[in-house]
């Protein structure tokens, strides 16, 4: 028995116990009677004393330990005389009787402390040391609760957890495969799974209608910022179900976690079409924290003399509550330069500032009358104080600068309280999804996705239009302008699969090799059915508030995909490549 | 909504309710006046009633539909004429007031019943046909069962699932691994992990303390049968334990997961160190759902003038209850060839009867008296009707051997009561094995396992029979003669660490290009820390006394590693192989 208690639990109340505790050297400080040294284990930090004049050699041997050593001690819980009120323990102190030094420690590379003098790359070498830091490690604890509750939850739902193989089919669709090279089968590889999309519906045809899985997926991709290899999954599907009660039962599932993970009782979540939330916020996954929803002013603002605004597919604005005196003429024209840069393309920002005393100001000032600019200002309910920034553009490049612009704003205006939840639902996304580059259609979703059953007729079309209208019974879930998770009723019908599959460009031999099993399956009685997938390290970081999803990862990977702590990726011998029946065919240097 | 109900909760109590319900057409019965169908689902089979009398066109319908249809149906529950015992909705049937076909299927390539006249190949290629026949079905919701409560038990304990990584680094030590060509490393490589070990000793040096994970690992062995080339552990770590912290935890686990999923109190489990159950059983997994134990004999019958007993190591026999009169001459010429086979080896056996009429008889009768032959019986506690079986010769060799008999005796005897619950710990593994091909030692275990601290010193010797000699703090659980899982206190001193892979024959440089990372974490202060992996699979099929693992796999692979059902592994384009910076060397044709 290493340990009586962990080093968070001591209280008042055990004052007079003897204990024995084990732990990390946090903190040590001498002081002429005394030395303290703070011990630190997963569950917290405990105080421990040393007394000169009582024990002379113990307080020799603690002067001689340094940080990160493991300690092991034997002392009787006191209370202390100047109280810490920061720290659950720090009512008390261990009186130390015996100490033994479990392990030594070089001195840590950086400080082992809330905040870190570590820089990113050091840190992640050493991510044992990392892991001990405070934010860290509760942050991998938080995910730990996060997907135990998911599966208490899921479980008691009536789902069955199934793990679905990781050595399987590479098909070219979509994100490019990992793949594993066969020993056994000469000139063959596994995939490793994007996501257990197929086998999913497999399971349903298997009849196994409730099922879940928290999984790893793979996708071999250039790696952006917050982007890793490998990623999990709160994988799902249900079968004999329509949208609404997916839309209900992960809509329970993201309360439950809330609730139990947080003490959060989430209110219904709102439900908005794709079409109005491009709309209304230029975006799929608008943020709802705050509201700045946009107004279209085209027929308040064209055929009145400004070619601008007469030769533009759209003309759409936000009105920015109380900024008419925030911003001046030198702090527009940084923001036009801001909207102007390649990520945002915008072509330029006209402004309305209506001001405190009643003036109005605007960069288009020269071609509407006050009484027309009015007509803007009532229609966007602004109030004098108030400023309209608007854009003009093609209809879907206009909406989406307009949100980029939308967010910046609310930022400057801290209007993004991070203690707000705003969870809702975007639903009918378009099936389809025309490509300029590769001149065919792509799956907005996936390529199992049914189109809903208004607009199943429309499957039939040739046109390219109405191909372009059909909607897919699809659906995301958004919490405060972050996505975390999506889904789909799919299609069940070997024939409609057959017609989704030639829209997207597979000719019949590629859909059958690829997804021929699928489509045998759909042969033997496959029953309707949808599903959804969240992703952990997201939601887990949206529930905290987090930006970053990289610390939820316990060991992640860089942006070159290496994991820099083991050193991996790294060569193979001649004689494995050999058994793989492989040879390299690496780049001239 | 599809369903007001499931196909298996429908109860006389339900009589007169108006329901909906879907599923699959498991059978149809038409007489002159009634159809019947027989309704599946994950739930169980409700009979639906047409009735031509009363609703001719809608009993025309049902007459068409074939098996595996996917249908959904109106109707109300009322009580059957005729009920069915042995099914929990048998009380009731539904008159069906309207149908509605959800979804057609072929006829199944073989019978989706409890017993199936489809063979081991098409089933698996039908997978999803064979997961809808309750006894495949069943399996893998029990699974789930058994995966589910190991989460609840473990996070109750405090423990807290992490997620190691699926992309690591290949090392040569123990099974092969399968690779994965990284496209932005040129010419390097991840490996699949085989366990994620190495992790989770990182993780008790960051301080997670108790760890767990329920895992996929990846051997690429060639394919024994029951052997998958993944496969699930549950993975467990913990810091500042001995191993009696260890064997405490998951002794509870175990007990745990029989209680609360199959109703059944397990007693403490007894612990036997590995010499004893060598010794008496011949193996270091024990089966004591029987006793039958061993009992050695070189004191009674060496020196004696029979000079095989006199020139072998060991001469070491069982105890055959009441076998004399169930064994000819034949029958036990029969039994000497089965443990000649290769498979086993044995040179010879002696056996010796105690006839009910008092009389011995045995096939050494010639060089023993029946003086000298009584006193092996009493040395075995046989009465009259007894038999013993005896084999001779190299120790380790020969106890296989009987461990082998014992086993296919029990068998016959009818001795393995399929009810009984029979677990055990198996502690005190040697640490090193010596492998006389090689000329070398291999970690019984695993490198990375402790001496017990008793056997410490000897680590400096280098005689090779006091290297031999060192315990481990290693140990297993076994249940029913099956092997569940096993662990290890682990180093967690770099100089012991570099001591063992010294000893394992790994040069400096192998070692620290292998696992340099850990060795580097021990250095920053690393805990005592030991671990244990069960098979998940394995457990399953134990605990429901199933001898095959593989329908508690929803997906599992061939001999060849091949999923026939999706036909994976397979050929990748040249493209892809290109990016991979790898070329295809095939053997010749």
């Amino acid at each position: 028995m290493y340990r009586t208690h962990n080093c968070g639990e001591l209280r008042l109340g055990h004052a007079g116990e003897q204990v024995t505790l084990a732990g990390w050297t946090a903190a040590k400080r001498d002081f002429g009677q005394l030395t303290f040294i703070d011990l630190r284990d997963r569950y917290g930090i405990t105080q421990l004393v040393f007394d000169m004049d009582t024990q002379p050699e113990l307080c020799e041997q603690a002067r001689k330990i340094g940080r990160e050593w493991v300690l092991q001690i034997d002392g009787v819980v006191r209370e202390r005389s100047n109280k810490n009120p920061d720290r659950p323990t720090g009512d008390i102190e261990i009186d130390v009787r015996s100490l033994r030094v479990l392990n030594a420690s070089k001195v840590p590379p950086f400080t082992i402390e809330e905040d870190t003098d570590g820089g990113d790359e050091i840190r992640m070498k050493y991510r044992y040391l990392d892991i001990r830091r405070a934010p860290v490690k509760e942050k991998i604890i938080f995910r730990s609760k996060v997907a135990i509750e998911t599966r208490k939850h899921l479980a008691d739902e009536g789902f069955i957890e199934i793990e679905t193989p990781y050595l399987i089919k590479s098909t070219p669709e979509g994100a490019r495969d990992f793949v594993v090279p066969s020993r056994m089968n000469a000139g063959e590889f596994y995939a490793l799974p994007q996501s257990p999309q197929t086998f999913k519906q497999i399971l349903m045809v298997a009849g196994m209608d409730k099922y879940f899985q928290i999984v790893k997926c793979f996708r071999d991709e250039d790696l952006r910022a917050d982007r890793q290899p490998e990623f999990t999954q709160i994988d799902c599907e249900m079968a004999f179900v329509e949208q609404e009660d997916i839309l209900n039962t992960f809509e329970r599932l993201t309360k439950h976690l809330y609730k139990s993970v947080l003490g959060i009782e989430l209110p219904d979540f709102p439900r908005i079409s794709y079409d109005e939330a491009m709309q209304k916020y230029g975006s799929d996954k608008p943020d709802l924290r705050f509201d700045m929803a946009f107004t279209e002013l085209d027929s308040l603002v064209k055929g009145k003399g400004f070619p601008v605004f007469d030769n533009v597919e759209l003309v759409v604005g936000i009105n920015t509550r109380g900024q008419a005196s925030q911003f001046s003429n030198k702090d527009i024209k940084k923001l036009t330069s801001w909207l102007q840069r390649p990520q945002i393309g915008a072509k330029g920002l006209v402004h309305v500032k209506w001001n405190e005393d009643g003036t109005i100001k605007s960069s288009v000032g020269k071609f509407y009358t006050d009484e027309q600019l009015k007509t803007w200002l009532e229609a966007m309910d602004a109030r004098p104080g108030d400023m309209l920034l608007i854009l003009a553009g093609e209809k879907d490049a206009t909406r989406k600068q307009l949100s980029e612009l939308r967010l910046e704003m609310a930022g400057r205006m801290e209007l993004i309280d991070p203690t707000v939840i705003k969870p809702l639902w975007v639903v009918d996304f378009p099936l389809l999804e025309w490509d300029e580059e590769s001149q065919r259609f792509h799956a907005m979703h996936h390529p199992f996705t049914s189109p809903t059953k208004a607009d199943m007729d429309k499957m039939n079309s040739t046109d390219r239009a109405v191909l372009s209208s059909i909607k897919a019974d699809a659906y995301d879930l958004v919490i405060n302008g972050a996505e975390i998770g999506g889904g789909s009723i799919r299609i069940h019908d070997r024939e409609l699969q057959m017609k989704n599959f030639h829209l997207l460009g597979f000719t019949p031999e590629e859909a059958e090799s690829q997804f021929g099993f699928l489509m045998g399956a759909f042969e033997y009685g496959a029953p309707p059915h949808g599903g959804i997938a969240f992703g952990l390290d997201r939601l887990c970081a949206i529930m905290q508030g987090e930006k970053s999803i990289r610390d939820y990862i316990a060991f992640p990977k860089n942006n070159q995909g290496r994991d820099v702590m083991i050193d991996a990726p790294s060569s193979i011998d001649e004689e494995q490549l050999k058994e793989l029946h492989l040879q390299l065919d690496l780049p001239e240097q």
